[in-house]
C-alpha cells in the first residue's frame, strides 16, 4: 500500500514534510511512502536523513501550487504540480491508497473533487477533522468546510459517513451522532436544520441523538457532530481562536507579573505542555476528506515533521479500515450493515 | 429614567437579582430600578440590604416564566408573570430606559419582538453580545441567536445597528466591520454571505473591512462581526464550550499532579483569576437585543448579583447614548449621519 505525499504543500515545505514521512515509515511498518515534487531538491534533504529506501519513493513534479492560485484552476494550470500530480496518480494507481498535503484547503479540496471518483451514493464529499474531547475521547466534525451550501439531503449523508468513520477509524460501537444547532429542543435551528431534523430521526441504523449547541460539541457526548460545511468551520475556527486567545493571555499575563507567576510558570510548565498537546489538533493528524474513492488527508498549513507524521499513519490506519467500502455500503443498505457490522 | 428588572429570570432568582440591583443603585446615580416579580419575596430579601428606597420600586407580578414555557405563547399565557409586566411595562411608561432579564433568551427574544415596536427601519431585532478581545478591547457580535434564518437585507441592517452601537456605546470613533465567513477571500462564504458581501462594499457610512475567519472574531482588527443569528450563535457557543474545556483541563491536570503543580498553581492563582475576568463575558453586562424602541439587555442565565448590577449599568449607559435614535438616524440617511457623528 502506498501513502502518497505533497511534499510541496504547507508553510514548512518541504523540509519538514520530507522528515515526516520518514518518521511515520520509521513508527509504522506496512506502507510505502511517495513524495511528489522537485527530485533534486528531496533528494538533497533526504540525505540529512536515514531511511529504508525500499519504501520511499520520489516521483518529480516541477510545479508548486502557492495560496495565490486559484484552487479550482489548478487542475488545469498547475498540472505538473505536487499537488495535482499526487492526486492524479491517487486516481489512477490502484495500490495508492491515500495522499497527505499541508497545501492550502481551497486547492487540494477542489483538485480532489475535480480528479477523483466519489464513493456510490455520495453526492458531496466532506472534510472531517478530529477534535479532542473533554472526557479524553474523540469527536468527529463533519463537514467542515468542503460545502457551504448543503441541502438535507447532504447532511443525512455526513451523518451515515461520519457514523462509518466513527465505528471503523475511532472505534465506536454505536456513535452517537449530534446535529449542530442553536439549541437542543426538537424545532430549534435554522430552516436547514429543522428540515433534516426528522430526517435524521427517521433515518434506519443511525443512533441520532438529536440537536446539540456549539457549546457541547466537545462535550465527549457525541462521535458524530453533523453540520453543514460554513457551520462547522465557524465552530471549528472559533474554537481555534478562543484555544489561541486563551494560552496568548496566559503568556501575556505571566510575562507582565513578577517573579511569583514566573516561578508559578515553570512549576506549572509540564502540565500546560500536557493540555496544550490534548488540544492541539495537529496530534489527531489532519482532516479526512470522506466521500471520494480514496483517502485524502489535508494536514493543518502549519504542519511540522511530527504531525506530518501522524497524518501519514492516520492515512493508513484509514485506507487499511477499508472505511470507503463501509460508507458504501452503508449507504446502499443502511440497515442490513447496522446489522452485520 | 427608569430600568426595569425581572426579578424572577435566571438561575439564581430571585435573590441575585435583587442583590445586584441593590448594588446597581450603590455603584450608579441617575436612574431607577424597578423590580417586577412576587411582592412579598422581593420584599422579605430587600429586609436583608441597605439602599435607597427612594430609587427602588417593585411592580407585582404573580407568575414565572419557566424553561418549560413555550416562549412564543408566554404574551398570552403567562400575562402576569415578571417577564411579560416587564416588558409591557416598558412599552408604556416613557420613563422606563430598558429591561434587564437572565430568564430564557427565547422568552425574552420572543416576549419583546411581540410587544414592542421596532426602531423605524429595522426590520428585524437582533441579539448582540459584547466579547473581549486580544488587544483589550471589545467586538460585537451581530447578530447571535434572534434570527436564525437571515436575508442580505437583515445583514446589512445589522450592520448599521452593529455600527451605532459600537460608535455610542463601545466609543469607537469609526468601527470597523467584518463579516463573519468562512474565509477571508471575498468570494468565500455560504450563499447568503456571497449575496451580502457586495452590499456592505457598496454601503454608505460603514466602515466596511471585508470578510473573516472565526478564529479572528476575538482578535481586536474588528469592533462589530456581522453574522446571521444561527451562524453568531455557533460562534459565541463554540467559543464559551472551549473556554470551559480548557480551564476544566488545567484544573483536571493540575489536581492529577503532584505538589509541584498544586505549588505552581497557587502562585499562578493571581494571573488565573484575572484571565477568567477577562474571558468572562457577564463582566460586559448581558447581549443587547437592538433594534427595538426600548433597550433590552438578556443577561447570563447564570447570572450572579455582580453581572446583574453591570447589566443595569450597562443598560443605563446605552438608554443614555441614546442609540435608538442614533440607528434611526442612520438607517434614514447614513451618508448624514456619518458626517455629523
Amino acid at each position: 500500500m502506498k501513502i502518497l505525499v505533497d511534499a510541496f504543500g504547507g508553510d514548512n515545505a518541504p523540509k519538514e514534510i520530507i522528515k515526516g514521512a520518514v518518521e511515520a515509515l520509521k513508527l509504522k511498518s506496512g506502507f510505502e511512502v511517495v513524495l511528489f515534487g522537485d527530485q533534486e531538491t528531496i533528494k538533497a534533504e533526504l540525505v540529512n536523513h536515514e531511511y529504508d529506501a525500499s519504501r520511499l519513493f520520489i516521483e518529480h513534479a516541477s510545479e508548486i501550487v502557492t495560496n495565490d492560485d486559484n484552487p479550482t484552476m489548478i487542475v488545469r494550470t498547475k498540472k505538473n504540480s505536487s499537488l495535482v500530480k499526487g492526486i492524479v496518480s491517487l486516481g489512477i494507481d490502484p495500490d495508492a491508497a491515500a495522499l497527505v498535503s499541508a497545501g492550502s484547503t481551497g486547492a487540494v479540496l477542489a483538485s480532489a473533487v475535480l480528479l477523483l471518483k466519489r464513493i456510490k451514493g455520495v453526492s458531496r464529499p466532506a472534510l472531517v477533522p478530529v477534535l479532542p474531547t473533554q472526557t479524553g475521547g474523540s469527536v468527529a466534525l463533519i463537514d467542515c468546510g468542503a460545502n457551504a451550501d448543503c441541502t438535507k439531503a447532504h447532511l443525512v449523508q455526513f451523518a451515515y459517513m461520519g457514523s462509518a468513520f466513527a465505528k471503523t477509524v475511532l472505534g465506536s460501537m454505536d456513535p452517537s451522532i449530534g446535529l449542530l444547532s442553536n439549541g437542543v429542543e426538537n424545532k430549534k435551528g435554522n430552516e436547514l436544520n429543522r428540515e433534516t431534523f426528522p430526517l435524521l430521526q427517521e433515518a434506519q441504523g443511525l443512533n441520532f441523538k438529536g440537536n446539540l449547541e456549539a457549546r457541547d460539541i466537545l462535550s465527549g457526548n457525541y462521535d458524530v457532530v453533523v453540520c453543514d460545511g460554513f457551520s462547522g468551520n465557524i465552530a471549528l475556527k472559533a474554537s481555534e481562536g478562543v484555544a489561541v486567545m486563551l494560552f496568548d493571555l496566559i503568556k501575556q499575563n505571566i510575562l507582565a507579573s513578577g517573579l511569583r507567576a514566573k516561578i508559578g510558570y515553570l512549576l506549572l510548565k509540564p502540565v500546560f505542555k500536557k493540555i496544550a498537546k490534548t488540544m492541539d489538533y495537529n496530534n489527531n493528524g489532519g482532516a479526512l476528506l470522506l466521500g471520494l474513492q480514496k483517502t485524502i488527508i489535508k494536514a493543518h498549513g502549519s504542519s511540522t515533521a511530527k504531525s506530518i507524521a501522524v497524518a501519514i499513519i492516520q492515512a493508513y490506519k484509514v485506507a487499511s479500515a477499508e472505511l470507503n467500502e463501509k460508507i458504501e455500503k452503508l449507504l446502499a443498505d443502511p440497515v442490513d450493515e447496522v446489522e452485520h457490522v
